[in-house]
């Protein structure tokens, strides 16, 4: 079944994927050696015990980007196969591509590479950015354009994280701005320059079933339960590691239930649309990052749960069907919604926490600063180091849009290479077409029919 | 379809959670702060280690909670979505719910509420208790009333929480007469007040179906695997909770074989029901919570964890279909023999593990007392201490069937309230009534439809 | 429906069962307390962090068997119920037997077995052997059968895994070859002299459907995440643990690309094999445990992980069905390609690992070794002494491989017993043998028939 426009791409994606692993096996041999932490520390137990603390954590995460976001891309009843296996595919390759960049740029002047646990985080963090991009493209591409995807975002993501973190200071430990920001924008990139002027018709394929759905319920609930880790995972141990535990859980809290409210006001019959509780009970995640372990009250971490998940679900409700018509903007998955406006929300809450935790550092001890915690209230900055910081997140937020959405509609243009062929849009959506599996789906496809052949049993009768 | 006599109580969501959100950002705004520990305790690494000892277990119970006990409620073909969505609404509204309360009750006279990971564990410890009493009702509740429901059992089960183990000094680590029997007794009350004296007929859309029946066996594992968390996270850290921790494993290994072996023997072909394997694997673990701390030797917990398997199933096989006869008692997911039944046995047994451990401590050294255990063996008590603490497990458990029980009752009468329609009976375990799915399942609908027309067809012919 | 040849064996399984349990319960009233390591260490809360250290971990590996391996078992789409609960009820029984056969060979000198959460991980591996092993027979042995390759197979691993690790010193901390080659020729021989020499011919309900094939993707997928923690688990806490999870996370990785690489070559038209993807992923975290520990560069790692999904690849489309024809091997899950050649190939790499680090460690420092790790380079064994492990690796897979297939071979014509009665080849691959559910699977069942209704009626008319 069209087999033979296919022929050539299909013969690409193995031919590329097995050149860069031998690149990757040639630098690794070339390059990196394993970092013994007790080389370096006096205590080995110290070393042990430091790496115990993360690796729960690094385990949560990946189970998050497996599993969890895995299963909430299988919404697409027919696409499930496909949006589980090239999530995974992208993962790893997207993380080794990192390892290889950071290699390159971080530690090559070393002259040793030297990888470690907390290295390879770093890598998937990188990753992330990628899983989540490709999100507005879903279903509508080949694994070689998702791979030209990832190799092109990676090392953007690293020169702008470099950017926003080293160079502009922005306090962001959970990756609001530097990973969701970041990743939204540049898959918008890819998807407008990808699809340009012509407005995608809906799919017959693309609406998802009662079960498709159940499944990526599923998979929202996987990551709601571990996004603690995710945000806490780079803190320092200690109260600000507690704080963002804290932070990211009541956020998380408050977006569940304001999801809820929300999507039922929606309808005039009150009906929930999966598709809000899909992504609405995670915009909180998404947005607390950014401010996670400041000293921030605990109710800040509630109201800003609840602005996202209500900036998420009035995106999906308004805004989506609008950039598709008015800017011919494609955007599958939503991650606009889920990733764009609430991170977005996450950075001005920032700057507007940086700038009233000094006014009331300044004022009184309301917010006492742990010994560990980041020193947000005052101290190092005085007045205008809290106004300096504010703007520097707002900086951060602008590189984050802009750099991303450049690159992403440069990405994008690449993607429209004719080697990289496209699916055509009547297999769009479809697991077979990539897929030693069963033509149709096993119900809706045979269901059908058998359907079909009542009706013109019918007819003909 | 059926919009019009539900539309008051569709307004009534999302107006009621909403206003309960607003209260709560209030409430937390004036009163909550977080808690840092590192400002009291001198060494901040010690404090940050004591985190890292609870966050991973409370990640783990987060699962239990909303992907475990969320899939083994799909159970339900054509419910799962709603199965799914309304334990994790109900888990995150119920969460909140008890933190105000907690922060009215226990920590109001110091000023300011701290709050930390703890505190939140403990709140949802109170909400474990409102998902496992609505089980009695599941599917033919409204959402709206489960809130109500959620909303009368977290203060009781604070006040009878604080009767049993403050006043009573009653020991139960793992809540098996606190939380389970407790939420089993309220559920039933309420099941009983709400749907009174007439027996529910058998719906047609009740019965599993393999791939519903699949799912719910695989919460039921995922509850299984991560069931020593719940018990061991409130232990005393070291030889308690390592003693918890192998206690809960034992007794659910042996749960899990017994139920093969009795369920075989339930049917005269040996087939093993799929409710007895969903139920009997986790009913070890219900009983043991009670004494999992104290110093029982393993063959306790084994055999704890064998009689309660049989308790559970023997209460699927005989105890349930008398109650539907006889008091005409409503138990959806057969609550009272995976909670109840179990729990009232692990008191029993707690009451004798008391008497015994302080007879063989004043005989000899048989099992010996770690430094950190709880010191039930001889010691504290003496032989008249035994006595007492014995019979103060019998009246924890009194306390808890009783006040449970009236408490259900009222709750359940409120929600016999016109405001709360109930769902009409025919879309009862329905998911489209409150969800835009679909409105006929995928499979069973349209394969329902291409049958009958299939068959409409034959006769016509 | 032929429930009258099974009527004996359905008591059979109750009954036995029933008994082992009572067994269990003697043997543990009479001999077994818990071990309670404050008792003798002076600080008890070392001995609470030390149990902290293997817990997360012990918890992850719980999950990979009982959910991850479960779920991978059910791409027989009929059969999931079944996969699911008899690797639960063999995980349970295995490691029941495991404790009592391990207390009465290792410990019972002491007088007492003390059991602490280290003996139940150790009763767990040889649990793992068994789950391994009976993927070759998978569907078309009842549970009885099952058991028996059970009761058999536990104290063979326990004196193979003797031999290999306490007699022949085999460095293997990842149970690569005791356990992953182990279980795999167990699992060939119990199959050979179960099926003897008639080729089983192909089975209607034994093709994947697309959404069996998602679910044991996702199976593969959590197995593929925690796979770090189960090679890691028994490693020296410090340097030597933390390489162990690096060396398995680029080891997956890599085979998680190249799998993708050699499938996609696989066919002519490039499309992906689900049976590829569901073990290539896997293969690379089966050979690298032999060599987790040891200071091998990284590299070593990704290229193990490579050539192991390799040769996982070409063993399903090459090897799998030459043994079919040739020796009448009957391999249901294609163990053999996933534990056996891989892990195979991990022996030999570490025979490879030791001499070549030896070399290395006398001539330059170029792999530092931690003061924690293995002490695999040079110093202890000098060059001899290289020489001499190398050949005890050899000699260790010899032994795995030649005593695991001859027991194998013994314990499947047990299983020709006729009171074990095989179930019918018409009912292979059925859930509705065992299980009360309905007979036919709601889909393909019904659907057929709604089918075959149109259809027939077609050639009516």
């Amino acid at each position: 079944m069209a087999a033979q426009p296919l022929a050539r791409p299909r013969r690409l994606l193995p031919l590329s994927l097995g050149l860069f692993q031998a690149a990757l096996l040639l630098f690794f041999a070339l390059f990196v050696t394993y970092d013994e932490p007790s080389a370096r520390v006096e205590d080995a137990s110290v070393a042990a015990n430091r790496l115990y603390g993360i690796f729960p954590l690094f385990q949560d995460i990946q189970v998050m980007l497996v599993v969890g976001l895995g299963l909430l891309l299988t919404f697409l009843p027919r696409y499930g196969f496909s949006a589980l296996t090239h999530n995974f595919l992208l993962l790893n390759f997207s993380t080794q591509w990192a390892l290889v960049l950071q290699g390159l740029l971080h530690h090559f002047h070393h002259g040793q590479v030297h990888l470690n646990l907390h290295n390879l985080l770093i890598a998937e963090f990188a990753a992330v950015t990628v899983l989540i991009s490709v999100g507005a493209i879903l279903g509508r591409t080949s694994p070689c354009q998702l791979l030209v995807v990832a190799a092109c975002e990676v090392p953007v993501y690293l020169a702008s994280e470099w950017v926003i973190v080293t160079q502009l200071g922005v306090l962001d430990v959970g990756g609001t701005i530097t990973i969701h920001v970041f990743s939204c924008y540049f898959g918008l990139g890819v998807s407008k320059a990808l699809f340009g002027a012509t407005q995608q018709p809906a799919h017959p394929k693309e609406t998802p079933t009662p079960r498709s759905d159940l499944q990526s319920l599923v998979g929202t609930l996987i990551l709601w339960v571990f996004w603690p880790s995710f945000v806490a995972v780079l803190c320092q141990p200690g109260d600000a590691q507690h704080r963002a535990i804290l932070n990211t859980l009541l956020a998380m809290s408050a977006s569940a239930v304001t999801t809820v409210v929300v999507s039922s006001l929606m309808e005039r019959d009150g009906k929930l649309s999966p598709g809000h509780l899909q992504n609405g009970s995670l915009a909180g995640g998404v947005a607390i990052g950014v401010v996670a372990d400041m000293t921030v009250p605990p109710v800040a971490a509630l109201a800003l749960g609840s602005l996202s998940a209500i900036v998420c679900i009035l995106g999906f409700r308004f805004l989506t069907p609008l950039l598709a018509r008015k800017l011919m903007l494609q955007d599958q998955c939503g991650i606009h919604n889920l990733h764009g406006l609430p991170g977005v929300l996450g950075a001005a809450a920032s700057a507007i926490v940086v700038l009233v935790a000094s006014e009331d550092a300044s004022r009184s001890q309301a917010f006492p600063t742990g010994v560990n915690a980041t020193e947000v209230s005052g101290g190092p900055w005085g007045d205008g180091g809290a106004g300096r910081q504010a703007l520097c997140q707002a900086a951060g937020l602008a590189v984050a849009i802009g750099g991303s959405l450049l690159a992403g509609l440069l990405a994008g243009a690449t993607l429209r290479l004719p080697c990289l062929a496209r699916p055509p849009e009547q297999l769009c959506f479809e697991d077979s077409l990539y897929f030693k599996i069963q033509d149709e789906d096993e119900d809706s496809g045979l269901r059908g029919s058998a359907e079909e052949a009542a009706l013109a049993l019918k007819e003909q009768v």
